[in-house]
């Protein structure tokens, strides 16, 4: 179930997902010299961080496959479509890290603490598995424990997004606007149309303008009834950006489908792998994107029943609000491409 | 309707909400001569701008409200609860900013285009009158139209909610942080429990707990079905803090008693008075806190049907999603104040 016997090549070995990968192997003991840093002819001869040496980037060319057990795409998607079939075609198993394959019906969108079962084994030959976007995996997450003990028929949800995600630039432009903010001059924006600074605004993706959704709320709601493999859960979503570095937090509203008591709720959550419970009403300690940035689990708090539902003479109701918080370079992304690929390696074996 | 004929004093002027209160009460022409700005002996001395002049602060005292026909009380609970009665004793009418008086049964909890009809008339004697909490006015204003057009079962809100509302040694504490941070310095919380810098985290109020509820969250709760006269409505909130100086921002699901359109809902919203519809799809244009702050109207925006909601054969359903921003310091809290003392001045004449 790990890496470190297989040769592991990242696409987008530059990028803010990219490295973060690069950080994730090497902090899981995959030696150095198991790892390609691939990316575009621009970034090729650049030199990549990798634990305490160091890599040197090669450009992504179709000989660069040669003998990968396993390709990791941390790209766009138009570039996840161009490679991710040379990858397969030279015989490696390919996770992608962007859009362009998350809805094809025949790759598996995978979150291996909830779905790993939708992995193909090796004999299928090399496979392709799409991962899912950020804002869902941190979901569900921390949904999925809830969804598996009480059934869930519904899901409402408010985010409140790193600029991360929208990768290293975007970062840039949220403390060079806020350093020019408090020096009293405008901030500029370029990567978002919307100022980041010392601001809150809807998501910055293509708004469907029959729905009113944005891709990012399209995402989370297609992505979950994939996963679940349930298209009769009823999802809806608000995704907004917050100025913050890295990691996302979101509110949730879940109705399940049988009543459960708050502690019931409560266990569940607290015996989910990769779940952290952090609730500690008395100090007002929660999940907060700093305390959850640069870390793996994903921190679950403000745990209680919806407070417009009526409880049960045994203290029991079908509705809850919690929030959670997740990096969303680490297991909104990274991290969980990296854990697709261990399990691949497992089923293989 | 106007209080240009009338002495008004403001008590706990030089804060936040006093000094917006001056802003807003010079903003509508009445004369410097005709207000007193007025605090605690620490503050007596200090001058505050009022239009192109500026008034000294007096130390609030039993004399001090003579001739007053309106106090305005922008202080503590506790100051509140001390002055109220001296005011209405000396004749003055009182509107309360405070959470002091806001569930007193017999103390009638105003946001003017929302319920207006709950002021007392002047035969009534004196009248006290509370404001309601920030974050109830803003989402009042935005979902009110909507309760009175189709009814209303249920409103689900997450909040992104600016520091201002913990005063200006919050927005002090928001702006140092930041710059602390950003000079690579460790950020050291003094207002807050948590680090606001680059952050989001649980509103910072004291939770039940029995309920798991935040103080603010409770407010928003008994507020609206106080405010509203509705016991029967089901509210649940969730209320955070984010690296915001003013302007709060809502997330709100609702569930109407009757079913309507997308265009049903969007036309109730144009038409409210104090609510400004911006939702432009093509362009990615809503309400932010940015575009909201210093301003009057609360915007909303992001209007749509919920993603798991069924849409019936006339595109009608009893769900919908939308954004609210709203100037906290303004319609938040000290517009709604002097439009409660103007409402007061014209039910009186």
């Amino acid at each position: 179930m790990d890496l470190t016997q297989t040769t592991v090549a990242v696409i987008g070995a530059t990028g803010a997902v990219g490295l973060e990968i690069l950080d994730v192997l090497a902090g899981r003991g995959v030696p150095a010299d198991r790892v390609r840093a691939l990316a575009s002819a621009r970034s090729a001869g650049k030199t990549c961080a990798y634990g305490e040496t160091s890599l040197t980037v090669a450009e992504v060319s179709p000989g660069a496959f040669a003998g990968c057990g396993v390709v990791l795409l941390a790209a766009s998607a138009e570039a996840a479509r161009r490679w991710a079939p040379v990858a397969l075609g030279a015989g490696a198993d390919v996770v992608d890290n962007s859009s362009a394959f998350r809805m094809d019906p025949d790759t598996p969108l995978v979150v291996p603490e909830v779905n790993a079962d939708a992995l193909p084994p090796a004999s299928a030959g090399t496979r392709l598995i799409a991962n899912p976007n950020c804002s869902t995996i941190i979901m569900l997450m921390a949904v999925t424990p809830l969804y598996r003990a009480f059934g869930c028929r519904r899901l409402v949800v408010s985010t409140y997004q790193a600029v991360s995600g929208a990768g290293a630039a975007a970062m840039d432009e949220l403390t060079s606007q806020t350093r020019a903010v408090l020096a009293g001059e405008q901030a500029k924006p370029e990567v978002f149309g919307e100022v980041c600074a010392f601001n809150v605004f809807s998501h910055d993706s293509e708004i469907d303008p029959e729905t009113g959704r944005n891709l990012e709320e399209e995402k989370l709601i297609r992505e979950t009834k994939k996963i679940w493999g349930d298209g009769s859960v009823q999802v809806t979503g608000t995704c907004m950006r917050v100025p913050v570095l890295r990691a996302h937090t979101e509110s949730i509203n879940i109705t399940l489908a049988t009543p459960a008591s708050e502690s019931e709720v409560r266990g569940v959550l607290a015996d989910a792998p990769g779940v952290v419970v952090q609730d500690d009403r008395s100090a007002n300690r929660f999940p907060t994107p700093l305390r959850t940035s640069g870390g793996d689990p994903v921190l679950v708090g403000r745990i209680r029943p919806d407070a417009g539902a009526t409880l049960d003479t045994d203290g029991r109701t079908d509705r809850f609000d919690l929030i959670c918080c997740g990096d969303q370079l680490r297991k909104g992304a990274a991290l969980n491409a990296v854990q697709i690929a261990e399990a691949l390696e497992g089923r293989s074996s």
